[in-house]
């Protein structure tokens, strides 16, 4: 399966089409700020496919939607379970998330070697996150295939619910290459060639030679091995180049006091 | 540097010791709570300390100490700088998260590159993140030798301050038990901290102003945000800073012709 290349796509999932994306399913959740706020960082992350299975306030929740900020798509299409094991029943590959150990024989995952898993994975994938304040219970880890843990500081280890959700969506984007940075970017910010870098470097030593820096000679070749190697060092690009060598001939020839 | 060593020494914190990690700059951060969400999020990944610039609601603050859940020792130890210059200027390399393109020819980074790059390298290292509202200005993000941008949905690109906090924090943690020792020549080639690229910048604006270069008026501030961000991108080493501004004070001041 690869959800990726559907990423972009995921206005098809107004229609009610599956996205083919691992799905967040959130398991008894308390308070609908925290569903509204496991939304938003989904969405962030291009994930859509929410489940949520027998939560404390009923569903819909009025709490989740203002946190969501704009990410109600996921709420409004998100279906809700009466158990787990029906939230996951047409899933292949189930992962729950915890951070406790369980005296369990499961394997414990990254969060990103679980999101390459997923991403090479062929049939459904979901992910279980447990209820604020007590995590997954017992019975609901027995039905996950594989754990996922976050290798957090043993002192502090109070990641929320929606802090749990964007680091696994986050892993699971990192993985869509289609999401590369434009290349125009980048090539506004192409160094200059080096032959730019040169001629930057003999109008610096034509300008200095006039102010009598190299002085005295016989240092002089030390200390422009150290200016040549200053100019190469910044991967300067063509514009940064002209504005320097601009400057160098303002020194040159300052313009009049008016 | 390698601060993740002493990450599970946290505690040494406490007696106002120095980590070594990097460290985590909010740039007028306007809500307490949003604050206390950082120091949570850094504190769950092992990260203890936070510096702020001009919070719009004072410091301390004491909405932000409830939603720390725990991390009161990031708080604590937060320590309060007018500006942003002042916050950054003992770290020899700065970075900026920000989603916006801002016409830069800064280098782009994510956030597992730009843990790579800390992680590796010697001097201390800051992380800057803007406002909620507004993110970065371009000022803040001028003193940044590189920008950090989470790779985010483009349809839903609104990531809070925790959230992006946790991402890097996550990113650096993650990098724990990485083998990256720091070699004699980079201990060498430590750039230098940013109060002296300031002065660089300084002592070259100063010195320009008596040439005319920055004429007509209106286009100074322009031309001043490319010399500043020139200044920045090298990486230069103490030792390259004082060569150059040599070099300025030979321009300002030629020796007499012999």
């Amino acid at each position: 399966m690869c959800w990726q290349r559907e990423r972009c796509c995921f206005r098809r999932c107004k229609q009610g089409v599956s996205t083919g994306q691992p799905i967040i399913v959130l398991v008894k959740p308390q308070l609908g700020e925290n569903i509204g706020k496991a939304a938003r960082a989904m969405l962030n992350f291009g994930l859509t496919e929410m489940r949520i299975v027998d939560p404390r306030d009923g569903w819909p929740n009025p709490s989740a939607g203002p946190i969501a900020a704009g990410a109600d798509l996921v709420l409004e299409q998100a279906q809700v379970f009466e158990t787990t094991a029906e939230a996951v029943a047409d899933c292949s590959h189930v992962y729950a998330t915890t951070v406790r150990k369980r005296g369990m024989t499961k394997e414990v995952l990254t969060p990103a070697d679980a999101a390459g898993e997923m991403t090479a994975a062929s049939g459904k994938c979901a992910i279980l996150f447990g209820p604020e304040r007590s995590g997954l219970e017992v019975v609901d880890v027995e039905l996950a295939r594989k754990i996922i843990t976050v290798p957090i500081n043993p002192d502090f280890g109070s990641l929320n619910l929606a802090q749990a959700v964007i680091l696994v969506a986050y892993e699971l984007s990192k993985l869509d290459h289609s999401n590369v940075q434009p290349t125009i970017e980048k090539k506004i910010s192409e160094p200059a060639p080096q032959i730019e870098l040169d001629r930057l470097y003999e109008h610096l030593e034509r300008a200095l030679e006039d102010t009598g820096y190299f002085y005295p000679p016989d240092r002089a070749p030390a200390t422009k091995i150290t200016l040549r190697n200053m100019m190469t060092k910044p991967a300067w690009t063509n514009e940064e180049v002209q504005t320097l060598r601009g400057v160098l001939s303002s020194f040159e020839r300052p313009y009049p006091k008016k």
